[in-house]
């Protein structure tokens, strides 16, 4: 496969073109220094196989933001340097951070906005950028990530909604890039020419009089310019549109550009496929290799593989997949894609962060910091003689599926159906023994079978399956 | 080419694929009644050549909304007939009216929402579609679309945001498309089984917990089963987002969603072409081959000959591409394409909407109120000796282009561009004599020229080009 074939990011060569992109766990502390949850969380998607971790956002300043790591001071290098030394342990997986400034928001509502920087407080952002690549350089990392997507300073500034003038100014796509610029100057000078600094960004921002991507292939190419490692894409994820629940800050994910950030099980697969496709289709008709990174519910082998075989992009980015299972990759390249626990977009990982509370999965066991490693302390589930003994029965709210308990250590339960003739899908993952499909629709065939699942990747045999034919209109 | 191919839409064949879609003129009166004014724009298509006209919608009801046509009572019909009859005298085009039943909106910014309906207030709305397209029939039209898209009732029970519950209610899929079920039921039974009912829907809510592709595929199968003419897709214009601005009513695209449904000159051209292909790709697949309409800045002749040669859908909509020039498909079809005045997205039209004011298109003369018909008063455009005198200047905030008066009918300047090895492009059309392009990125090569055009497709030469090359970062 493609997707096992190694990647050079300058100096830096990925074992493959699986990424962990930036995941913000909560298990950090107020003080900013890593911890043992925080190694844990990232070496564990090491010793999964993952190609590059990106570790979650740290702060190049000292501005209050509750719980986040910082990379702001010489104090915090040996930590970051223990977890490197983690991750490195783990595997070949190379490991890079990714580095924030973010602006202050209010309880209010208020939140500071780019036009109200002085130009010294630019300055030092330059300055901060390039103090923090040298630290992750220092600590050992591979690489370094700037965090220029969502709603972050470097983000607002390139954004179409940089309300600023001039210099700096949103009026013009060269003021609104001359910040990116000038930090990539003061990182080169700082951390040297030969550490790959690498950068996130949005390739849509899904916000009024947003930018598309007729810009953001202009910007991409412009990092290029730069010489940034490799553009990761993501979307979304601004204040702009962030709903302001009173007496909490304002949320960059709470709006429908955070919703876009992380698509829910009811998008389709691999939603912002097409725009990393213009952006890397342009930037190279230019004549920039830059590789290019995507996100946006890639999670099945076939389509992570068709991702990187197809040219769309070069490395593909899986957030909740490997939250939920960071055996992923390794599980695919030996040929045990049944045994990977798998993401349905339920969104509680997302709801958590909202909540400032520790990002986990539903699918992990009850109790559990971490997904589970090492073998099953339970067999693995099976079913009772009747097979699973899955029943269907049609409701005025939807095809109402239920059966029995399988023994062994069960987590949870995959649905799996096949809608119309379409191709088998697994739809939710449950830990009750039934489930409504509410989502049918009558004159379809639709086919349903469950696997009972452990939270090591052990599943039952397939259930019985069953079919649901709902009557179509006027039938 | 392919879009000049017949279509059958049941017994209505229109004589080519493309389609003007329902856009508000606000040339009608608080009275409902068709008047001249009303007449000559849609008149204006017909005369065009374009293969169907959706006239603007019209209210099954009688609530208040300010200048709206009005179809709900038998009164109407002589009105419309005469419309239908303008437009049926100009050329072969067909003609629909667009129905509408939508929901109260207050000065607070209360607006109605589906689950606060009366099961009788259910019921009436199915009667009143019946009755209204049963008028269509009596007025002459050729067939009819009900309004299933944006912020109106039809499209807010299928939505993923219909919060009622129940038998009509959101928490099923079935449940949300009961609505639209017994409308047409009744439509049937009032207005006859050979009548073309057609239907506009969203292909993608664009809000916060919106349906995507997902739902409105397994959407339009459902309208192919109840034996919709057409589907024709636009997407967003939804209340949920909509921007609330003191003491005005709630307008349906005021918000992002909005923004979305008439995308601006920021937008790749085709943004929405994608989610028709997967929409009729889907329902194909399922046995049924109701024609797919796709809007969403289609106004390139190759870029629409290539969605409907492309299988991606059937009929292309043009909305602003043909309010600026209703000529365009006889333009097209006679291989005058250099004639044609183009929409270059300024959205002027969507302000005006926004602001309950008439509908009129930027580029058309001074004072007019509809495309300039017929010939020309004044002679074709023409550049003095300096070819046009064309210069560009590179400043901060972008390349300065500045050129001479064209003498002749000239109403705009089109400014054309090719950027750094791609193809030209019309990027803007302006009525000064000078334009700054902002949006440029240092290190690519930019070529200019400037066409002046009269406001009947006229256009002098191409001006003497010139190229700008903005400095890459760091030379």
């Amino acid at each position: 496969m493609k997707l096992f074939e190694p990647l050079a990011i300058g100096s830096m060569v990925i074992p493959n073109r699986i990424m962990v992109p930036a995941m913000v766990t909560r298990l950090s502390g107020e003080d900013g220094f890593v911890n043992a949850a925080i190694s844990d969380r990232y070496a564990s998607y090491a010793a999964g196989g993952a190609g590059l971790v990106v570790v979650e956002a740290m702060a190049v300043h000292h501005s209050n933001a509750g719980p986040l790591l910082r990379i702001s001071d010489d104090k915090y290098i040996p930590g970051l340097a223990g977890l490197v030394r983690r991750v490195h342990e783990a595997s070949g997986t190379k490991v890079v951070p990714q580095i924030i400034h973010f602006m202050k928001v209010a309880r209010s509502g208020w939140r500071q906005t780019v036009d109200t920087l002085a130009p010294q407080e630019i300055e030092a952002i330059v300055e901060q950028f390039g103090d923090a690549v040298r630290r992750a350089r220092e600590a050992g990392f591979d690489g370094a990530e700037l965090h220029a997507a969502h709603g972050y300073t470097l983000a607002s500034f390139m954004s179409r909604a940089n309300r600023r003038r001039g210099e700096y100014g949103g009026d013009s796509l060269e003021g609104r890039l001359r910040l990116i610029g000038r930090v990539m100057e003061n990182v080169r000078r700082k951390a040297g020419t030969d550490f790959p600094v690498c950068i996130r960004i949005d390739a849509e921002e899904f916000i009024r009089d947003g930018y598309t991507v007729e810009e953001s292939r202009l910007i991409a190419l412009r990092l290029a310019q730069l010489g940034f490692g490799y553009v990761s894409l993501s979307v979304g994820g601004k204040f702009e549109d962030a709903i302001h629940k009173p007496g909490e800050v304002l949320h960059a994910y709470s709006g429908y550009s955070g919703e876009r950030a992380m698509p829910g099980a009811w998008y389709p697969p691999m939603v912002h496929v097409h725009l990393a496709e213009e952006i890397r289709r342009f930037v190279r008709a230019r004549g920039y290799v830059v590789p290019i990174a995507v996100a946006g519910k890639i999670s099945d082998p076939d389509d992570a593989e068709a991702v990187v075989a197809g040219g769309k992009a070069d490395i593909v980015a899986i957030a909740r997949g490997l939250l939920a299972d960071p055996a992923w990759p390794d599980k695919v390249k030996n040929g045990e894609r049944d045994r990977i626990v798998r993401c349905d977009y339920c969104n509680y990982c997302k709801d958590l962060d909202g909540a400032h509370k520790e990002v986990i999965c539903y699918l992990w066991p009850k109790g559990a910091r971490e997904a589970p490693a090492g073998g099953p302390r339970a067999p693995v589930p099976q079913w009772g003689a009747d097979g699973g003994g899955l029943r269907v029965e049609l409701k005025p709210g939807g095809a109402m599926l239920r059966w029995g308990k399988a023994t062994g250590g069960v987590a949870h339960y995959d649905i799996y159906r096949a809608e119309g003739g379409g191709a088998v899908r697994v739809i939710d993952g449950v830990k009750a023994n039934q489930w409504t499909d509410s989502s049918i629709l009558g004159g379809l065939r639709y086919r349903y079978y469950v696997r009972a699942c452990d939270a090591y990747g052990g599943t039952s045999l397939p259930s019985n399956s069953v079919q649901a034919l709902p009557p179509a209109p006027g039938a």
